[in-house]
């Protein structure tokens, strides 16, 4: 394997750039998809998508063909990279828990993986690689600490510190969706109560309406089992005060959330993926209000920059592939 | 300067070892404390202790003098670390606005010293540097993930992140005491509301108390303008109910923010400091139930070790002097 040392323009860390080869792997709820990429180029020599099948047996195998398919002619591999939703431990390459995949509970898939082709294989979780995806080659390029926020059915996070992706002890850092926001909160997807996904996420914001209508409040909206964050969304864009409100609420509890990471990690930018994170506005004009009234000290929100992820579905691969990177670097 | 480079028993980094002399320097609210250090030795080489008379003209000189009487003979000296009380900017060196001390507000402390003397000079608040002397020489030797708190009149922070001190962008991480863990709550000494600090510092303690007595609480206790939190403990230690619940309430709110904290960085090891946290039990008994029940998933709390500061009033000469090692090797 060749390696060419070369210093990073951020000036604080030096990253060693592999000559060869990086495959990355983002294994999704509906796909997995696969690129192999040469160093330096952020375009995939070959890329591949096939159906996840969580709940059907043989994961590993279709896991192994999908490698095999973008495996680079002649060329040797450095690493491979794994993306995953979690629980899982970067540290082993374990799946802890996955949703709906009873085959890989508590599954060894980057040893498995790293077995099978002899390649040094890295594992992190979905929302960690976007955020170091966004830090390497989205909208946190040249940002030093970086708070990145995925906003969708959970809330998730992934931070870098001084250009290192924080992991943690048992890999289970900068699970921002479960910090407690109101210990009097509604109830989490996770079964604890008060957290900032438990307020601030599509389905928090649709339990909020249905909550509120069966209250008797008044809106163009219904009550359906299938009401989605998005029809909340439409709804306020035609003026429904408790629509506007649902969101209003969702943001005010996010700028709370928010005020918080900024006094534990200080970051220079703050990122917001995930689909709830597109409507604009309607949730950041608000979350801007209420971060602006919770932030302690002015000083935290010198330069600050709020912005939106700018990778879109590509955060996964490019996350797996930063990540195979910067574990070969130190 | 000579130096010797050795690999650190705890294996992610390489830490270099100065061969030569590093001074640090403790200013607190009462006293100034300097002691200069050989390599690989904790015992000072000379030490000396001043008051800080900070409302006082001529700071920087009683600084200079003290740091002359403590200059090794013959040897050189390889850096100067500094501590001092917040807000402070370590990127800079500069003092913000520290309290009770016109002189120094906006004052560029490390510059002026590295330029008196010639030798690089660093600077960071006391709670960081107590944290990261813990990390280095005391209750957190050998973990590399690290949460140190300190309830006391404040509640601060200092955490270690892959054995390296969290400073953040502005220079203002790990200011744990105002994490938001209730927005409904009671004011702060920084004017926001439901901040840990207001729920579990002492201050917070005793005006919980005083509130209680006024609503008509019974108790041993009395509304004086002097109670201190010892005295609530020393009430609750002879069974005073309001006393008890007052330190309840202290440890419950402390759990719910430490579990907060988990879910954000995923620290080995919680360590505090601080006068509040002598008391023991009374708090931390309470403190521990909370944050069994506020942790949402049980794999933060495997193998984690919560224990007391070992350093006592040394946590502030020590952690300057592991500052400036730590900036020098990197």
């Amino acid at each position: 394997m060749g390696w060419a040392s070369k210093y990073s323009e951020k000036g604080l860390t030096s990253i060693i750039v592999p000559m060869d080869t990086i495959i990355a792997v983002d294994i999704g709820g509906t796909h997995i998809r696969a690129a192999s990429y040469a160093p330096d180029n952020i375009e995939p020599i070959k890329q591949k998508k096939i159906a996840t099948r969580a709940t059907e047996p043989g994961g590993l195998e279709r896991l192994t063909r999908v490698i095999e398919d973008v495996w680079p002619s002649g060329d040797s591999v450095a690493a491979i990279g794994l993306g995953s939703p979690g629980p899982l431990d970067p540290h082993t390459g374990y799946l802890l828990a996955p949703p709906n995949n009873p085959e890989w509970h508590n599954f060894p898939l980057a040893p498995s993986v790293e077995e099978r082709f002899d390649v040094k294989t890295f594992l992190d979780n979905d929302a960690n690689l976007a955020g170091l995806a966004e830090y390497r080659y989205g909208a946190g390029k040249g940002h030093h600490y970086v708070l990145y926020i995925t906003v969708s059915t959970g809330i998730g996070g992934g931070v870098i510190i001084e250009d290192r992706l924080l992991q943690g002890h048992h890999g289970l850092a900068a699970e921002l969706g479960h910090i407690i926001v109101d210990p009097n909160g509604p109830p989490c997807s996770c079964g604890y109560n008060g957290h900032l996904e438990s307020f601030s996420s599509g389905p928090a914001i649709v339990k909020y309406v249905l909550g509120e209508l069966e209250s008797g409040a008044r809106s163009v909206l219904k009550r359906e089992d299938n009401l989605s964050a998005r029809d909340v969304a439409n709804a306020a864009q035609q003026g429904d005060a408790l629509a506007i409100q649902a969101y209003h609420r969702a943001g005010e509890y996010l700028g709370i959330g928010v005020a918080s990471l900024l006094h534990a990690f200080d970051p220079s930018i703050v990122i917001f993926g995930g689909g709830v994170s597109q409507v604009g506005s309607l949730l950041f004009d608000p979350f801007d209000v209420s971060l602006k009234r919770h932030v302690f000290h002015p000083r935290y929100l010198e330069g600050l920059v709020i912005t939106r992820a700018e990778l879109g579905d590509d955060a996964g691969l490019l996350g797996a592939r930063a990540l195979a990177e910067m574990k070969l670097s130190f």
